[in-house]
Formats: structure tokens, sequence, C-alpha cells
């Protein structure tokens, strides 16, 4: 592209580097900051500055304003179910179903050797201390249904004492999903995996 | 959502004030400059503030960092002529394609009655300014082929003196297009607008 401003082409560039944003976007998002005329831009960088304030929960690692995120300092959740999570974007999707009232953990991803990704680099450790020092029922295991999903899922069930249940969400056809679009795995194991009629009311 | 942060909802919310950005991208991009490592979102906030410094040409309305933007100082570039546009976007698409060698004007958009836009609004007193004081041998309209913009053209052409040469772009159907895609005003007008077999090599 041609920019006949230097500072124009650098904030394009630069923006361009966000995921999912290419230099085109780039440019749109740039004039419109500059033809902005009731201080947008100036809130924007504000904002976005104030980002470095943002922490992670000292429990569960979701994110916080405080040391402790607002799930993790509820009195109204149930505190001795963990749901296992892969990152925090995962928390606001179940949060936003309004079916799991417990706490959360998470993990900053999933055990993958291919990525290099081993089980020191995710929250492993804080997690059985979290189970250490509180009495934990259950751990919901709302993980990716992959094969790196399923190791760390093994993994973790192998750290956890006997007396924790330990449970995954529910895998099959979707919810008001045709069968035939399914894909083969999927309606493969949901076959396999078939539950009793009586059951599926139960939640 | 639930954000489990004000600061990061704060900034999804302004972010997702952009064009074309949804609240689903913006979560994604905050989650970006959260995760930042390497001071990008540093880099960012002080390249989107340093916007603010970017001006507009005093002559072409251009963007430009001096008062007089790259091309209106340029020595190589043709000053008998010049290409009105609509907004910079339509500048820098021309320079791409590297067929014009003259000076621009910028209007600021279009005449357009429904929207309340009218010649007032537009950068045409500065236009006609910038051709009192130097010889303007051509005008090259570079508007788009809407009901204003043939407005706009026909506004100006009256306003202009008669011994400058008034173009607009060509229009027709697009090079390497399939005649059967075209839509019907294109392909009706452009048989109506036929021109004679010799002069297709014209530039």
């Amino acid at each position: 592209m041609n920019f006949s401003s230097k500072t124009v082409e650098e904030a394009v560039l630069k923006i361009a580097e966000l995921p999912g944003i290419g230099k085109k976007t780039a440019l749109r998002l740039v004039l419109f900051m500059l033809k902005d005329k009731y201080h947008y831009t100036e809130e924007l960088v504000e904002r976005i500055s104030k980002l470095k304030e943002v922490r992670f929960c000292n429990e569960c690692h979701n994110l916080s304003d405080e040391e402790l995120c607002v799930i993790c300092t509820s009195p109204k959740r149930n505190k001795d179910i963990i749901c296992v999570v892969e990152n925090v974007r995962d928390i606001m999707a179940i949060e936003e179903t309004g079916y799991f009232n417990g706490l959360y953990h998470v993990l900053g991803g999933v055990i993958s050797p291919l990525d290099g990704v081993g089980p020191g680099d995710l929250e492993i450790d804080s997690l059985l201390k979290r189970m250490s020092v509180s009495k934990i029922r259950e751990l919901v295991m709302a993980i990716s249904p992959t094969i790196d999903g399923d190791t760390t899922i093994y993994y973790l069930s192998k750290l956890v004492s006997a007396d924790v249940e330990i449970s995954t969400i529910a895998r099959g056809v979707s919810f008001g999903g045709e069968l035939e679009y399914a894909d083969e795995l999927t309606l493969g194991r949901s076959i396999s995996a078939r539950i009793p009629y009586q059951e599926r009311t139960g939640n």
C-alpha cells in the first residue's frame, strides 16, 4: 500500500499484527480513528493501556481486577466442585450457559508434545495445591475432545486422589443437529456411548 | 458476555465500537493483548496515540505528516492535472495502479441530499482556489459512479472555467470479468458508450 504518512503506515502495520486483522482492515480502523471527532481514539488508547492492570486470579487464573476473581470470591458458588478448562474464554462460554455453579481452574492449554507443551507449562501444580487445601468433591473436565485434550484428562486423572470424582462434559451429537451432518467419529462414539432412555432428562 | 474483569469488559466494548469489529473479535484481540509478552500492546498504544499528529495536506487534503503531502511536494508529479477523489483511500488505490502522475484533491465525500451533505460540506472552495492560483489543464473526476457521484461531477463541472478539460474515469465492464456476471446497468451503459475498436489500446 502507498501511504503518504509514515505515522499512518506505522499504525496500520502494528494493528495488522493483531490476529485476524489484515492490512486493509487495519487501514479502515486507522481512518476511522483519524476521522474521530468525539475523543474515541483517546478513550480507546486509555482502555487498552489499562489492560496492563488486569491480573489473573491467584486461585483459578481467570481474568480478574483483584487478587481473587469474582467467581472465586462469590458466596453463592459451590466450593467443592471445580471445572477444569483450557483458557478464560471457556469460562465465559460456560458461564454464558448458566448450567454450572461451581468454581473453575484455567490450565492455560493442554498437554501437547507436538507443540512442545508439557505438564510443567500448565497450571497443574496449582490445581493440586488447591485440592490439597480445600475439600473438592468433583473435578469436571471441560477440555476440548481432541487427542491432546484426552491426554491431559488422563494425566490429571492419575494425579488426583481416588476419593475425588472425575467427570468429563458429555460428548455426542449436538442438540438440534441433524445426524447426517455429524462427523463419523462423533456419531460413531455417540452410538457406542449410548445412554439408557430414562437418563435423557438428567442434567 | 460474562466478564470477570471490568477492565477487560471496558476494553472489549470500546474496541467493538470500531467499524466491522464485533464483541467476539474484540475479545479475541483483548486476550491477544493480555497474553502479549514482547511489549506489543505498548507499541500499539504508542502508534495509535501518535495518530493525532497526522494532519491533512493543506493543498489536496491527503493524509500527511507535514503541511504539504509527499505527492504535492514531489517534483516528479505533473502539476497541471488534478484528480478529484472522494477520500484518501481512493488516492491510495489509484497510486497503487501506477497509472496516474498528477496531483490529487480530496473532496471528503460527495454531494448527497439524503445524507445531508451539501456542497459546503465538501472541499470544493479549496479546489476552486487551487485552480485560480495555479494553471490547471485537466480535472480527472475519479468519483464513484453513483447518482450522488454524478451529481457532484455535474455540480463541479458548472463551477470550473471552460478552458479546463474535465474527464471522468472510464466506466464499463471490468477487465477479466465475464459479461454474464456484469450487472445490467453497467453492461447496458457499456454497450451504449461503446468505443471504436482502434481506441482499445489507448490509455
